[in-house]
């Protein structure tokens, strides 16, 4: 570690570039200066990826494997931003290795997975952190500080919703998205996001109840050719049968409040909206993934005939911003590569062992990584059996 | 009738007043004139009240009890705007005397008394419809005509909440409101609108699962003085506790889509919201009542950069505002006192027998307003066997 | 006057039509009682409009011209609601017969006709008044309120638009919209209510500069049947060339502040839209016609870091909506029918001479008609002089 | 440059580390890879603030004075971004020494100065350009692609308005930015961008009519502390008379349209809001710098009634946004760190002598910067002389 901290990224995807470019910028926020950090490799199967996104982002080199990774002495900090089915071979491996790693959500593709995961995490040297990047959005962050602070008074009740609409054209073609089991549909896919931000406000979550998970576009036409991403490729006559959830719903119970949630894959004009809204004894405020630069506050003060839900545009006062950008004057605005930039920032300060930037909480465990899958897998159960209570 | 039909109203508080101006406004909506109508009477068992609303509106006389308004010769048509509980009393006595009534929603206190009364009103000479007002709100309405005319194509799910805040601050005194049974809160209070106009919009609910009836404010101080309304009237030191749900949940199968609804009584900043979202195969379209002059509808056309929610203006291109008021530009605005209007224009249509005019669908009838009651039934069954799936 | 006022509305156009209905319900509005009112006659040259309106109104009967109204004994009240150039006649005709008169704005089609009517009604009996219905708009009289009773603080500045569409398409046909001398155009048809509003809340327009008179569309298609109102109907292949202008701009020093407008003819996507904000030591507040349900308002308060624009819900804690219309909750919603109410409310009590109804001011004199109309003029001859400044 | 281009920043307050940090993620932007760049010198006259910069940013050294950056060989890009009055000197010396320059707006503190520099950039062996980092502003860039393809048709009339708050209160301290000439005011500090949008937006102006400068707040309190930024210090209770424009309107005449501006430093609850509105024969669109994620959009196409604003989101189908940034999807954000990211890029790329990105246009000419601080002396003469026109 004489020349600084060695940094590799596995997966070469948009959210591996993510990573990649996060390690980048990490050290330029905020004032105090980081340790030295050397940004080493980007490992991908496909060496052209790796090797492009290398180039792109200043890394000295590419890896066509993890385990080439796992085993340089060059690397100390590893992301793991690959398939998941495919996060506990790596992960074990790099742990095993020493390596401080920091594992995309989900943290599995299986609870148990997820569970042996925690459990070599708990036995490791190295950190074992997964990234949770929406408490990294300074609206939600801001949400949590009114919430923490005392402004909003005790939560009565939460509202959420993730919308999305990749699958809201019948005619959007079959691919591995709409095949698995119970909850392996829109539940997995934004659900996650939407119960961590939920549980990140609210507090414990401890209960579910009136799970349902529905297929409401019951077939779709083959594809011609092969489908990336959420592209619309031509598509076939043929039809075949999706197995998985478009839309889900539940409603939980938290340490001090209730709430209900719903997310969709078909929800037409929605590329990408978490919409959460907390109701609480003094005031509520919203966040609007759509409009991120602010949040909507509602306060108990002052005239009623005055008073209404107030759009505070986010800027210098509140988390994230505060600082944190090299400009950082109101309406400089933001975005999720920033957010990516916050995460690398507070894993690599976490590892260093620096005190951390007042302003950056940790990243959260495995456990918690856990049991954010648990409360998945308790809707589907509450599905199954016809919205039933399931404790966790 | 020579003189025209007689119209009465039982009950002189807000609504009732709605109801009174609503039969005057009646007959200068649309072109095609109305027979002649006579206003006689109010009811109320405050004279003054009565008095003061007659005046007010341009009524004959006030009568001290709902008896007389049955007996009179010179009276067709009556609503009845009282407390539910005495409902089923009143209309019985008016449709025993021949009489066509209009009945304020919910129908009764207790779905059996609702029952009885869409018995009784099977038997009748005179018509019994119950007032659905939110079929007249022209944004409503105009996101049915989206549907009835295959512009947004087959429903997938509809997502809806009504925020009211009377009980959102934890200081609002004890009243009669949170006093009751299950779902007898929030559900009853505004469950039923909200209820009403999904099923209006996605057509008829098979089931619901995931009932949740939450109090979450578990006590309130004692009034000092009588609560008139909502008023937030002086307070003493001692408490009482709240027996009703405060917040309430839950998810429902459509006859042609799914979709989950959150009412609550606790929403800071929300005095009145009703919003409800559709999405569809071939777009999505929002209301909400906050903005009730305009609708957020999205199309699946074109190229998607330029692509997203567009606010849809209502005008004189849309339901009841083509032709209905005096001024009908665009922009020109409307409120609930124009949607009682409509009500009591398509109720006197129906009375006179004569062509109903093309934009105002008829009031709706007493087996409906029992379904309605039955939905929210099946909302606390669900609640009460922990989310549990309830047919209808 | 044994049997209440008589009222007659001369004119049954669009206009007319709102002036004919607010009669009927200006009584019902507010507790007090009006004294009783008659509606005697509509007129209209077109005895078949005159007769449809006064049927679906309830108007005794329609007069096929005004001198029939000014020579009716049993008529205490007239509305003026017919084109610009008519008004002279008609109202010098109406005051001389001891009518009181409410003529809609602009007061006449030419300064000296609008100053010649000032002077006929300075030495009439009867009450004479202009129609400027924004002042009956709520969120354009809170905002006034909240200047008035000093939240605000001091006006800096006011900016504001009138941005309207029956021009956006080149392919709207020639009309007499588009032929006459300059500010015969947008500034004519909308300036009015634009700088009626301006002047409203900053106080007295002390002059006016940076005049701009536009014609951006030079030419329109030759319509192939008679344009009624702003129709488009089949056009021919010759066009004719615009005289007026489609956009006008000016800028103004008021009592206490300066500010800024703009009006087009060619805003694509605007009906009808009144916007203006007002910038003061204090706040600011904003008003948009689009949603005439709220204003936005800022308030120099408490900390920055939870201060933004609030959407204040406009319900009976602000003007008009107390205690006026039948239904008068949060969220009951309003419109401009309902302001020709509050209007006729207001001139009804003026002529009876009763205490008036503390919110509601009285109507704008003809004094008042006349100055507005200078302002516009000022703006042209500004525009013609190239921007120069022009006192008032 | 055998190691790569030497990159140097005069100046280490905000929007100097907005430089060095956009010099570092540029070679990130987009695929192909640019050239390699040393990050060498971070200068500032006080050592301590260069010397933070340049460890925060990774750059190799400060340096106190900009003669030593001059001198240095292995220093080839130099951006200066220092107080406007000292422009001049520094670009002269930098071009003298072979530098390219990347200069920040306004280009000087003189028109006379500024036509100098644009002299000097004629004659020099470096490349010469200026800062106008709002063509970089994915909405604004979206709306010119809007207008150059044609889909939104000729434009009719632009409106603009660039709101700030920072002289709001009465009590903010009085500050050099108070002090000066006409012009020196509001109109300098935003409406440099305002007017910058504009032409790019509508095309070259021609005259400027309507100038107005408004003092509004006549006198501030002396502050008892140095005032920094914006900050409001404990003030005395003496007050000084404000020299400049607290407020600027004016009205123009572009290649193909004509629009109206204002601008402010008084305008309370808008820290930094910058509004366009583009009026074009085939629809409209706005920009508002508080929402930048999105654009509205109105396009006269389709059935009326279903016809509305859109609220575009930006996404990787929008400029800069399509395979800029690290994560691209839609709703991923962004802010004007990336905006200069995207400048550097730009700068570096012609300096490269690479082929263009084809998203990413090259940065302003010094001869543009000299047009547009044309535009503003125009209106200060426009102001002078009662609002007359002023050609360009």
């Amino acid at each position: 570690m004489a020349q600084g901290l060695g940094v590799a990224v596995i997966g070469a995807g948009m959210a591996g570039k993510a990573h990649a470019a996060a390690y980048r910028v990490a050290p330029t926020l905020f004032d105090p200066v980081l340790p030295p950090i050397r940004l080493v490799s980007i490992g991908d199967a496909n060496p052209q990826f790796g090797d492009v996104a290398a180039r792109r982002f200043g890394y000295e080199r590419t890896d066509a494997c993890w385990q080439a990774i796992a085993e340089s002495d060059d690397i100390d900090v590893v992301s793991v931003v690959v398939a998941n089915r495919l996060h506990l071979e790596i992960v074990e491996g790099l742990l095993a290795a020493g390596k401080h790693v920091l594992c995309e959500k989900p943290l599995a593709d299986t609870l148990a997975s997820a569970r042996a995961m925690a459990d070599l995490a708990a036995g490791a040297s190295g950190l074992a952190r997964v990234g949770f990047t929406y408490r990294r959005t300074p609206g939600i962050a801001y949400l949590k500080e009114l919430l923490d602070t005392g402004v909003l008074g005790r939560v009565l009740h939460v509202s959420g919703r993730y919308w999305t609409d990749y699958g809201a054209s019948p005619q959007a073609p079959m691919s591995w998205r709409y095949q698995g089991g119970p909850g392996s549909g829109a539940l997995a896919d934004v659900g996650s996001h939407l119960s961590y931000v939920a549980e990140f406000l609210a507090g414990d979550l401890q209960s579910v109840s009136g799970g349902r998970l529905s297929t409401v576009i019951g077939s779709r036409p083959l594809p011609l050719a092969a489908v990336m991403g959420h592209d619309h490729v031509a598509v076939s006559d043929e039809h075949a049968d999706v197995e998985n959830d478009d839309y889900a719903a539940f409603s939980a119970t938290f340490a001090g409040g209730v709430g209900a949630f719903e997310v969709s894959r078909v929800a037409a004009g929605h590329a990408n909206s978490l919409i959460v809204e907390v109701f609480c004894e003094n005031g509520a405020a919203t966040f609007d993934q759509r409009r991120p630069a602010e949040i909507g506050l509602f306060l108990n003060e002052g005239p009623t005939a005055r008073n209404g839900y107030r759009q505070v545009l986010l800027g210098p006062e509140h988390p994230y911003l505060a600082s944190g950008l090299a400009m950082d004057a109101v309406g400089v605005g933001f975005g999720q590569n920033d957010a990516f930039a916050y995460q690398a920032r507070a894993f690599l300060e976490e590892v260093a062992g620096v005190d951390p930037t007042a302003a950056l909480p940790p990243c959260a465990t495995f456990a918690e990584g856990v049991h954010n899958m648990e409360i998945l897998a308790a809707v589907s159960e509450s599905a199954l059996h016809h919205g039933k209570v399931v404790s966790l």
